[in-house]
């Protein structure tokens, strides 16, 4: 059976292209800089949003229509494998990923849920056999029961922090299962809701614990996938540990972890921090630890986590800016953490979405490849820095001098010359580049 | 003398010009739906940011290197004047605003400070007669000298009242004798820091009755300009009162004040309201109240007037939708109420910065006047609102029902037929135009 | 049989109590100004949040354990009114508020809601008679179910509009039997999530259209509840139509609406319009229009609607202060549209909360009549603003002057005398009076 | 002669005094667990703000009205020293701060700033002789002049860099000369504007250079005084490097540089962040982190560093539990970072706001000790964390448990016990203790 039956197989047509199921900038097979689209921007559908979703928002009751609206437990879980296998070919995306309760039921009892977990992983492993996708990280959801309700890892009540550990003990174990290139933890309930209550050297410390655990658990059984961790400041919980890379940076040296994880950035996480989606993605990678992307927006006139498919592309092609100076994203990918808006509410919408997203990202990578190409802000940068390549500067850069030394090149200073920053003329720049990259096709 | 010898006449050049100094997309002469983009824009310079500025902010001292920075009283004013005829002729801009201090220095001295505005009009009145530029709008400055601390209409001091009184009657007279086109309020600091020492009820009044004396003496010296109020929320002043548009307009009925005023609508001040610019532009428009426009755009991840070059493609094409779907601003213009970076401190900055700012309003209008001749949101709305234009709807619209009516329909509904939005599609839409109005031409 | 045996009759103890199910400082009795506090404070209960609410968040599940977790339907909407009335006894509260789907499940058929509905109600009405607690207000919830997701009244299906009026039309005839004092319009989703797809116009004018509606047909009943909006500016909707205060008031003004309606104004909705409470209650109260408070607190570090109970005795303090100087709030009431944090999850925390909430209030009370009647703040302020009861400010307030007046004073002033506001003295002054208000009992 | 002729000493009075320049709370004899509140509390004024301060606002020139207007250049520097040592006794302080401009005028010409530096030293060193305050911390301005519009220390200019170590070089010998108890890094300027033009990682580099060339020349010239890096977010630059306590502390353990310093945490930077203060001195505490404290508070309702004198007994209560549970602050204090504000413009607005910060203190030192003594928090959190301190709890803290064992305890539970977090009970607590520490005096 087909579950969307509106949609045929979604191709790339070309810019001039109306039909709405067309790419109209995303062509897998066009190669940038040597690599074919496809390879460089590793899309992933997850699986929450698209088809656990059901388009509820804190004041509203679901509105998704979906085919399998009328199923429950395991046969609502497995229709919703069909239809997302069916979804991900249409769409011809290369990679997926999933929490372990979006794809099968989460019961009251431990041992069901494993077990419900491992009924459904087997049949998506029937279905990875033949398709072509495949599975760019999973993890286990330690938010929405109430269990969670003080946190997993750093809950108060050990007898918690076992069942979180039996949770990713299991992810691991379906990661391997599944050859998932990634696992990721976020770390929704990781924190505190206040001080008053809340003992945070020992939460802390006992996170640090969980994280060593995991990673020896992954060692043990042969696991090799990269490690993630998801950065967000403050939504379900007041305050989360991992408020963004920076914080989440002093965490791992502090534990001693930074050889183990590097993180997946979310852009919405990243505005919500106050950042824009840009620094997170810079930060991680001076750092050397930008491993995976959840790409979507946020608005930033709204406080909360709003799950937008990424359709600005000023935020695209900055952020493929970072990737491509990063060299891609190794293992990692462009994860659709978003949803379609809850008035968007039938499945040719979850189409659109994915599209208008793919389309921006494709868009934001030849402007960013371009910017590249034409050295526009390396030369400007190489330029402006040039002082530290001579003279006292390179002193400065290779240790050669001290605060003796430098007070008497200051002193000896008559003039300093600073050259405008010319924000106004680069920002001209990349508005000239995102208009004619398209018009001199 | 020149003061900006860096640069020549700027001219559009076209998209494929590599001229810094070149418009590369505003064509002044280019027609836009029967109207040549000069007619349409109406772009200004503002005074106070790009001649009397110095590039100061909170934590630094001024950064600006400016032709007249060795000048001081008169004599710089003088001089900021012959800058600033050079600085439109060169720019070719048709409009400029002002602060009456921005033009003349104040003094401690009420009568020095008219005479010091008297004597600069006169040498501005003299440029005007061989120029082509004109004066959108001046206004006056209450907000920055310290007699203004607690508000100038709404101060606590009847003698503030009195002062404020003065100075709108001097900037009215200037306004005329100038030929100004509209005449702008901004109260900076009409607003309160605290409620624990405020009378606001009083405050609101005396700031009515200001204004009605304000237009008496409009209409008492024949000076018919449009009079704009500007909202802003919360800088300078804790609280102001004109918030935003709509606080804006029940206060002007409030008062019988709506047939008087327009409002200058500013993309900063809309967004430090929890607003989007084209939600500012929408409102007035809808209540027949969008006069004017301040051109800039903040930064929504930092909490102030940033009042940034507009450079955003997306707000420059929301905005002039608006724009054009009201037909043209009338009397008002696109002002660039907006500063160079602190860092982008010389003068050919003040030019990369206008050019920007022209070339991004010249591709929104562009892409909005492609939007709505081929209808794209036109019909997706005509189409979602149809049912008010039949049956039940038409009923509701021309009010010819009632509850009773209504709930008889509600009852003998079977089925509820709600119609997805379709943000996602809409947003998609929008990136192509953008992207393939200038691909094709 | 009792749903809350953890809790006996809650009663005013005094603040050396230590029994955390007794009042601190709430008495009921006590008089304030003549009037006890029940009679002025007027306390209620929200249904929703207290009894309907399930602890969800949007990333987790319903946390709250409550006895009758196991009913559904009718069953669970029946043992829910007992419970509700054992709760308003225990706690001693004379007022509650309610949405119709709080109190009676919603079927997808209209008829059965409403048959469903009038049981309940027949249900409720016999508690009342026995009961001393009365409804301050009831409202129809139109945000929840899935029809709503484009609007109510605003929707762009017209027979959305209708069977909103069917509710409306049910909510009067409910309030009418169960003598509630007021009626209440929340317009969750009355507003938009992109302009782009928004005829913004229209649906203002069918909003307006269905209130006059509204209002005609509460007369035709004789139900003489004061109708009440409460202003909301971004959530659930993206923008809502009743953004703050002035927003609704401007609104109102325009469509001769002004004389039918009052504000409730919320707290936690104040915050996210970026106002103070205080601010939102001062704009109703100096413009006749404060109606009634949802009493609750926010965290203006969060980005959305927190609903906390309200602890924070600064905000009871000055909210107190305006309600006092408007000498109550006449058929309005402190209702606690306030939820228990999620991890708040047992019965004892909904007496916690309402305690610390009733608590905070009756202090904020004492400490605002002590400032009154010791006329700390209202001789500073006329003190402050004495220039407008003599002179030419007296002039200027009888409207006895003109440009030409304030120009030639202006003039003649040789110094201008501004006094300090002492915000730094008067915040100094509010500590001092919370601290001593209680420390001379 | 005097230049605060209205104030005599201020004094102690107790809660009953209507003197307003009296200390009604702060006693600084009183005992605080065996400390006095003077050498507990350790209170400094901020020169900049109090004496250097002119109160000036983006829109507006200074207000301040001082007694040494008239003068210029050395003479004003002179007087303000003098005018800070009248102002420092008569409030009894036991601390003040500065930065080098704020003391002696900076000139264009490095030698004669220095030259200027070291003159007002020798005064200021005249000074301490006699007198009982001492130099809590100094450090160098590093942002106000237009040199640093690009940075200091990570400036793209290298010559910027050596003018920087020249400033902290005279820093650290100035501090030395004075006895300072700490050296504050504040990095105003280190950050960027835009990434369009920033190398991310070559700033962060030199930043790091700069600091161990510091920390050299402080070894080698003998001064031990605590290093501090205050961190704050994105004012005056978009972007700071010192983002907040977490951000810091992963650049101080990339570089190793954890051990030189510790923090200087200001409330309003905090909040900035999007934290707590409490939040940001927890995360210093539990990293033994935490040196000294920017005592102001912010506005969350405006988006910038407002920089107000402390009087939110909330926050002075949550800090004054966390400084206490810190055992206090060490060779740290409470620095008045703060300004009156802008209409507070007369000498008496600094007595009364440094008495409002100074009592807001005071009382919030008494209720924490109240709450420690008694061990509100402690109990609470010792029973909720107790899982850990016995069986599979303490196993995880004592590293003797892997995810098997987990697993297998997680698999045997039957039933999980989470307890409620109480937080509105902990909050009517806290209001509780905030009213009746004084009313049981
Ligand atoms: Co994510
Ligand atoms: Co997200
Ligand atoms: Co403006
Ligand atoms: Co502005
Ligand atoms: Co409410
Ligand atoms: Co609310
Ligand atoms: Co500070
Ligand atoms: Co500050």
């Amino acid at each position: 059976m087909s579950y969307f039956k509106n949609v045929q197989q979604v191709k790339f047509e070309g810019s001039q292209s109306s039909n709405p199921f067309a790419y109209k900038y995303y062509n897998p097979e066009e190669k940038i800089n040597g690599k074919s689209m496809e390879e460089l921007l590793r899309f992933a559908v997850s699986y929450w949003h698209t088809f656990t979703g059901e388009g509820t928002d804190p004041f509203g009751a679901g509105t998704a229509v979906r085919p399998y609206n009328h199923l429950s437990g395991m046969d609502l879980a497995k229709a919703r494998v069909e239809a997302s296998f069916e979804f991900f070919e249409k769409l011809d995306v290369p990679f997926f990923c999933f929490h372990d309760i979006d794809v099968a039921p989460e019961s009251d009892s431990l041992s069901e849920t494993l077990k419900n977990i491992d009924e459904i992983v087997a049949m998506i492993k029937d279905y990875l056999k033949t398709s072509k996708v495949k599975l760019l990280w999973n993890t286990a959801n330690m938010f929405t029961h109430p269990r969670w309700l003080h946190g997993a890892a750093t809950a108060p009540n050990a007898d918690i922090f076992a069942y979180a550990a039996a949770k990713v003990k299991k992810g691991l174990e379906v990661g391997k299962e599944l050859g998932a290139e990634n696992y990721v933890f976020w770390g929704g309930r990781e924190g505190y809701e206040t001080l008053l209550n809340t003992d945070m050297g020992l939460e802390l410390d006992n996170l640090a614990r969980f994280f060593h655990m995991a990673k020896d658990y992954a060692k043990e059984i042969g696991f090799d996938a990269q490690f993630l961790i998801e950065p967000k400041p403050k939504e379900p919980t007041k305050h989360q540990y991992d408020f963004d890379v920076a914080t989440g940076l002093a965490f791992l040296q502090k534990y001693d972890l930074q050889d183990t994880f590097k993180f997946n950035i979310e852009a919405n996480h990243a505005t919500l921090a106050g950042h824009t989606f840009e620094h997170e993605l810079r930060t991680a990678r001076v750092n050397g630890m930008l491993g995976s992307v959840d790409a979507n927006q946020g608005d930033t006139l709204l406080g909360w986590d709003t799950d937008e498919f990424p359709t600005d592309l000023y935020s695209t092609t900055l952020a493929m800016y970072e990737i491509l100076k990063n060299d891609g994203l190794g293992s990692g990918g462009l994860n659709f953490d978003a949803k379609v808006r809850r008035p968007s509410f039938d499945t040719d919408d979850l189409f659109h979405a994915h599209i208008a997203g793919m389309d921006a990202f494709a868009i934001g990578t030849k402007v960013a490849q371009r910017l590249i190409e034409d050295k526009v802000l390396d030369d400007f940068v190489a330029d402006r820095y040039k002082s530290y390549t001579e003279g006292i500067g390179l002193d400065i850069v290779e240790g050669k001098t001290d605060f003796h030394k430098l007070e008497k090149h200051a002193l000896s200073l008559t003039e300093i010359n600073n050259k405008s920053g010319r924000q106004e003329l680069l920002k001209a720049t990349i508005n000239k580049y995102l208009l004619e990259t398209f018009a001199q096709k």
